[in-house]
């Protein structure tokens, strides 16, 4: 059996721009990730926590839909005054709402005097391998996962990942970050969850599709450029865009979503010279998703249904 | 101590569209409300529950943001689909989301394949006389509502409205109706929580501010009418300008949603004919604002704080 | 016959914020307002030009639809880049592409490099006092009103509201402006052409109704507070909100529209504060609708139609 | 020198669903096109007319768009009607708004009664081979493409796409259709414009940049299929994901718009059986866009500027 690895060390070079150091969401300075995995008992599902320093003084923000079939919590909000104030959560669809609820919690906990919040929180439907109207998340694994945040992330079956499909093939978590010639970073983290047909590097891949309940896909975007929340609704938007690189096909029961934050809190750069940003979104998302793939393992779960990593193999022929 | 009214017991009559036989939301056929209200021990707060015959097949649905600020959930699927699937719950902010849990329980328990829902769940920030950190609200207080829906709907301090205030005064829930030329109905409840200078007729009313932690309001519009979504989008959006009638200031951190849904799955209606639809928003959500109001009494809660319900004399003398 | 007076000379006192200088959009330090009026010969219509200083190195700005049945041009360029490029044109309907076709020859004389530009029209109808099928504004009459622009400006049938009516009575251009807190200014200039019952301070004017095709009202809001676009949009869903207060009925086929800008470009402004630029939006579009009315005389125009001016003592009966 | 083929008679074949009998968006029963070419003299520029049937009682549509630095005119009624009014007209940024203001002329002399109308002109910056600061089209070229509108259609250099370049190439119009399971047609018309590395099949083809001014995108989706405008809204996001398949970077300075219409006037489609519609979008822009380049010459132009056309060997081994 092939062990997980990612796309680029399977000789797979998406794009021009230069990675990060960990070519990971959390190059940008100050964004942590962690992470809880639910697995047995036919369950695989989690969650999956983005945690920028200085959530709780705001962060300019901003989502994007490509298709409104999901349920991500808090889009109004952040439409109106342009910025996040809690930390991000992804997870499975019919807990999103007690992972709100826990996130409250915690942020609570946080702040005596907080009498409103608005959560963030995301969601794709893990239930082809997860039984899903179990509702398995506790608060502890919400806490968790915001507890143990971190630059070092896991990427494939793990946290809200850890049920996921893509392509026809089993996904889950995927990461990839960019450089911009401005010397600052983009990182995007993926849940990968929607159908279509693999491509790689502009290849189709021959895959099996799998039939499964619900199709979707978050994507998060962090930076530290320092744009404002108009233009980063301009970067989520091409986060959407940047699916059809992998070969989405955008299916009317999807949620696509992008959410862009930054950690820079003074807007200072002039949409002229989006075009890079913008490459490293488009970059970013492709390899996330495709490392939400190659770093996936074959997962048997609910009612014995199994999915089936991607063979690495495939992916370097397409390489070539 | 007066007794509660209703504003047109008083001798004011907004508009001059007829109402419904109970002048409440409830006269659209299929549409009932349930309540829960939960006080003491320093707790005003509470669920409604709008429960429409047919959610469980989708009813044609938009929602429309007045100022976003707000954790109204459920409304990115409403936009893409055009539909809701679920009852819709009101309740207090930082309730939102073990209500919205709760609903799923509830859900889950009728349909024992669904895998993928969009709950609907308004909010208002009722912390002003509810301590409003405690979360006290259970899946029995939401379920109870669900549970209880009839044609009968009580206004003033009841249910999501227990502990709102608006305009200077107790708040809460109001209701009203009216009977559109061809026939059918366009009924409105309305969660009240805003801030703003209290107008009667176009007539202002003197009042004491309150100064209360969040300012929203949530509007319910329910109709009979063969509306699309789009349609129904340009109702939600009259009842949001309705607001202002009775003296909205529609504040920089008020959370003021409306959502309109009808019972009738096949549009039918030329928007040319849309004026009295219109009217009949505007009219009913004025007056069920009034109501919120006149039908709720002085209430003492939170840390000690009082909120008085606006005399009825004073409504009187404005109408004259 | 009585001469067109603004409504404070009237007695009528719209809020409670200070007024600038003028009480005009001219208020705002940069912003000249030029006009031509087109009259005789069963026309009545003519162009409105918004000048700011440095709107060639672009202005942040923002569009707010109230009711989209309207053909302002520009908007998609202004969602995406959060500025305007050009002054701001207000015409009769039909009008509207041939004077924005004169814009770009204007600006096309102004800048020989430009070969790109996103100019910004709006319109209302003035059909029934115009025979609007001419289309009789030539560049002659659109750059005229470019070039004379300045700090002094005419209201009532006056350029773009030469042919216009609103509430059952002739109407016109208006302005107003409200000097904030901060030591800033708001200043709202009006094309009023809607429908609804005139209300002065709240209180309804009995009005014969104008049986008009087309109703609309554009509102072009100007500042020098330090916005950013996002911020700009939320002032300019106030100015719709805003329209309540005299009486629109927000009929279907009304298109209702505001743009507001800002000539400060470094945004610094915190949402928390947006109060009372909001309320000074609020107060001065109130003011520039009931100013659009008095200052308006009785027009008859194409086919014999007649617009009978507002009669000033009912507007002082409702002010007393 | 090669001639223009289409590019599946040089063996390239987008996806899996059949084509409508010309391949050609006027494979929609009653959509017809019509277009007006301008060359000689460094101008290379035209109009080019969609007519569907039916058009002056109004037809179901949506505009999406991808990124809105352009001035495609006449969104925000669509937006709020879900109709377009009158044919749809594309041409060259500046000369955007006489084309409106010819349309214009052209609608007032067919209804002796109209006094509102909404035209829908899109529009790419052709300025890179043409004069563009010239606007060198009169009404007698828009009135032409409307009056010669027929089931044949030209592509390649021709109308609004005379000018045009894409992907490092000449480009210019390009169309194509699909048939879905249910009988019923999608058609798909391109003024291609834009920016990014030519992509066929998936495989990048080397291309040397052209350095134009202006990257646009206008796509035209047009249909039978019963859809109301929320659901052609969801088409239109298709055509615009679809960019990405070429090569699209969807670059900052873009003006990428799809207004997708029916021809079928009673809504009655579930959007569950939508994906089938959604590949047929996505195969017909693909399609399109690459007809636009290999039906496309070399073409010489304002300032001595050559675009070069694709050469067709590079399209063939690309699809081997």
């Amino acid at each position: 059996m092939q062990s997980p690895r990612r796309v680029r060390d399977l000789g797979v070079v998406v794009g021009t721009l230069p990675t990060g150091p960990l070519n990971a969401i959390t190059d940008v300075p100050g964004v942590r990730v962690g992470q809880t995995t639910i697995t047995g008992d036919g369950l695989n599902t989690g969650v999956t926590a983005i945690v920028p320093d200085g959530w709780a003084q705001t962060l300019p923000a901003a989502v994007a839909v490509g298709n409104g079939y999901g349920k991500l919590i808090g889009t109004t909000q952040v439409d109106e005054l342009g910025v996040i104030e809690t930390p991000i959560l992804l997870t499975g669809t019919l807990s999103t709402f007690r992972v709100a609820d826990a996130l409250i919690t915690w942020l609570l906990d946080r702040d005596p005097k907080a009498t409103s919040l608005n959560p963030i929180v995301g969601e794709t439907n893990d239930g082809h391998l997860s039984d899903i109207r179990r509702r398995p998340i506790t608060p502890q694994h919400v806490h968790a996962a915001l507890d143990t945040a971190s630059d070092l992330l896991e990427e494939g079956c793990v946290g809200a990942g850890t049920g996921t499909c893509a392509l026809g093939f089993k996904a889950g978590i995927g990461t990839a970050s960019r450089t911009t010639p401005s010397g600052q970073t983009v990182g995007v983290l993926v849940q990968a969850n929607f159908s279509g047909l693999l491509t790689v590097l502009g290849r189709p891949v021959p895959a099996q599709p799998i039939d499964a309940d619900g199709n979707s896909c978050m994507i998060v975007v962090a930076t530290d450029l320092p744009l404002d929340a108009r233009q980063l609704g301009r970067l989520a938007r091409r986060a959407i865009f940047a699916m059809a690189r992998v070969g989405s096909d955008y299916a009317p029961g999807s949620g696509d979503y992008a959410i862009a934050f930054t950690t820079a809190r003074t807007p200072d750069f002039p949409d002229r010279d989006l075009r890079a940003p913008f490459q490293a979104v488009t970059e970013s998302v492709e390899e996330a998703l495709l490392n939400s793939l190659t770093m996936a393992h074959t997962t048997t779960g609910h009612q014995g249904r199994t999915a089936h990593a991607v063979p690495h193999d495939l992916i370097v022929q397409r390489a070539l």
